[in-house]
């Protein structure tokens, strides 16, 4: 057995700094407001900080504000976990905070234990993952791994037209260290789900072994505003059944291709009246595969239905893509690790993907990366009541421990 | 060859009082405005019995404020032609005008051929027929033939609170006769179809053979909002695929049910975002076809279909009945009338039913009744750009002259 291979993390330290954490931009209804670059995100940032300290961590903090605490051992490049710590406007307690708490845990373990690294570990908090304030979410990661600039970051807008950059000097965010500095030999990071399957399942935790391609769409079909009763069949150009039909191939192709999720969220006819034909109708569509050439043939196959359905009622149809995110298949050696951390506790771990954004996904595109999620009760997330059982919060821990000890010592 | 077998109109006093009654509440972009019991329907009411008085009938009007002028000639019940002379807020020159207006010409036709008639003609203009400002529309025929009690019409109130009482009263728009008291031995009625066919198939005219049942109903579907991308297909609740799988059903029904109709007009997903599985959402059909127990059979088709479809997804469905209007068909009499009145112009007519509500299909209910048709550019109507070439109205003028002539010698 190696070196350390039956530490536990400390499941009360764990809950009480989750708990700590929660104090900071709390709401009233038990949930947290700690928007990105805002005086809570700082406050948040502070106590942060100060934990790594009171550890034993080096604290850096880089230009976009990304923060990082690390365990000296070993040579090379560190072992990364981390997530967040910024939350949307109306979040919940465990969204991102539950990932960077879980790996100061684990690097406070492993300097306790005193057991042997070959490797350093970091603890990372990255900037405004949510995005709910200044888009493109994950950006503090994005600029990490190099795919946004730090000049797009800090040109980034909220509504009242603030920049990133005058908030972050605001509230004193940001450090002197150049992003993407500490380069991860691995990076695995613990989540909640924010979907219903492990809870569905029963089951406390899954390994995540990649993360959804995500495109949107928003398709305009312009046919024919027409008197209901007048216009027979065969003359109508009616827009809004067009949608319909193309809302409902879409369903049928996500069955039939797997791991596929399609939704139309929005729709609009117009003129929106009981007895007019609609004569022009707009919906969006969200498709999702973890496979990029399956989301490849989802969407021409949807697509060429789409063009199809409209010429047959002579609509006219215009496509504008709104997002388009590709799938990542995170690493098999991360996941292995993860998979035996989770077998040296007995478990058999399901396995699993996705359906949201994560750092982990921007970190795999500089280093192997995986994910461990523990259950969001009912799936319920950006929401004050998001909720994981304090058992589930330890056992996704352990799960973490035990991996990344395994990669620190490889 | 019967008497008058061989009378026409006048075309160019036809268009002429088309002209004059359309400048009444004439809008700058050539359409008309003569919202019922307004000061310019009363106006219109005024030029009508006028022009009624030249021509020599003796003028009566209801509490409703019907207006009849009858050529004496005969005995027992009169036969009956006329439509409406009120519009909506953005109308067109022909829209009941017509009707009204051919029937007066029919009259003085009729009149000044001295033609020998076994009963009087009378000509009819039904108060609010289109229901614009206040409903139900075919107010002044519904009253008429005890389908809608006075008290009833007179307590209808518009937006502003204003009752029809009140504004009949204001404009002086009623008379003395009690509704109901001229029963017709027959009706007939020249409008302009409000659809397509005609147009498009380049025929002058076509003889309505009934009026279609129509049902609108509201669909309210309830099930689960959830994360686009987290929420795996068998978890989702997804009411807005429900609603587009049914109103891609009712369009298929419609092609399988000779003769129907469907349209869903109407729709709202909630909380309509891109990236939420819809909870909730709303939409209205509006179904019709002229055969009500084939309408009963897509309305049962229709909606055990939604029914299964709710069920599948796990979504409740609401079914609120909005309105619902039998099919007429109208009098085989009365259409053999119209039939030879056309072959007698050489003409090989077109039957065909009518999609929209028409004064005519609630005097069915008290007397035979039919209908003539003329084409609306493009299907144009309630449009200020409706439009019937002179050709065309003057050929259904004359189908109607004879068709009148006809059943007042049977």
């Amino acid at each position: 057995m190696a070196a350390g291979a039956n530490l536990v993390i400390d499941g009360d330290r764990l809950v009480s700094r989750l708990n700590a954490l929660a104090q900071i931009g709390a709401t009233p209804d038990g949930g947290v407001r700690r928007l990105a670059f805002s005086a809570e995100d700082k406050q948040g940032r502070d106590w942060l900080v100060a934990e790594m300290r009171a550890v034993g961590l080096t604290v850096e903090i880089d230009r976009i504000g990304n923060i990082f605490g690390t365990l000296p051992a070993g040579e090379g490049a560190p072992v990364m976990s981390g997530s967040h710590i910024d939350t949307v406007a109306t979040g919940g307690r465990y969204d991102g905070a539950l990932g960077v708490i879980a790996a100061l845990e684990a690097a406070q373990v492993l300097k306790e234990s005193g057991v042997a690294l070959t490797r350093p570990f970091t603890v990372a908090a990255f900037s405004n993952e949510e995005g709910a304030r200044f888009q493109p979410d994950m950006m503090g990661s994005c600029v990490h791994a190099g795919v946004l600039s730090l000049d797009a970051a800090f040109a980034a807008r909220d509504a009242a037209g603030m920049s990133v950059g005058q908030e972050i000097a605001a509230h004193a965010c940001a450090g002197e260290m150049e992003p993407g500095t500490i380069r991860p030999h691995a990076f695995v990071e613990l989540h909640i789900e924010q979907g219903p399957i492990l809870d569905a399942e029963g089951r406390g935790f899954g390994i995540v072994e990649g993360v959804q391609g995500i495109r949107w769409f928003e398709l305009t079909l312009t046919g024919e505003p027409n008197h209901a009763g007048t216009t027979p069949l065969s003359y109508r150009r009616d827009a809004g059944l067009v949608a319909a039909r193309i809302i409902a191939f879409a369903r049928e192709t996500a069955l039939s291709i797997e791991g596929t999720v399609a939704t139309a969220g929005r729709i609009v006819f117009e003129p929106g009246q009981v007895n007019v034909v609609p004569g022009r109708a707009l919906f969006t569509l969200d498709l999702r595969n973890p496979d990029d050439s399956r989301l490849d043939e989802v969407e021409r196959r949807v697509m060429a239905f789409a063009r199809e359905a409209a010429a047959a009622e002579r609509v006219e149809m215009v496509v504008r893509k709104l997002a388009r995110f590709p799938a990542v298949a995170f690493d098999a050696d991360v996941i292995a690790a993860l998979d035996r951390s989770a077998r040296s506790f007995g478990h058999e771990p399901r396995r699993m993907v996705s359906g949201a954004g994560h750092d982990a996904q921007i970190m795999a595109g500089i280093a192997p990366a995986a994910m461990v999620f523990v259950p969001s009760v009912k799936g319920l997330s950006h929401n004050p009541a998001e909720f994981t059982a304090d058992e589930d919060l330890i056992a996704g821990a352990n799960v973490l421990l035990r991996a990344v000890l395994r990669l620190a010592q490889a």
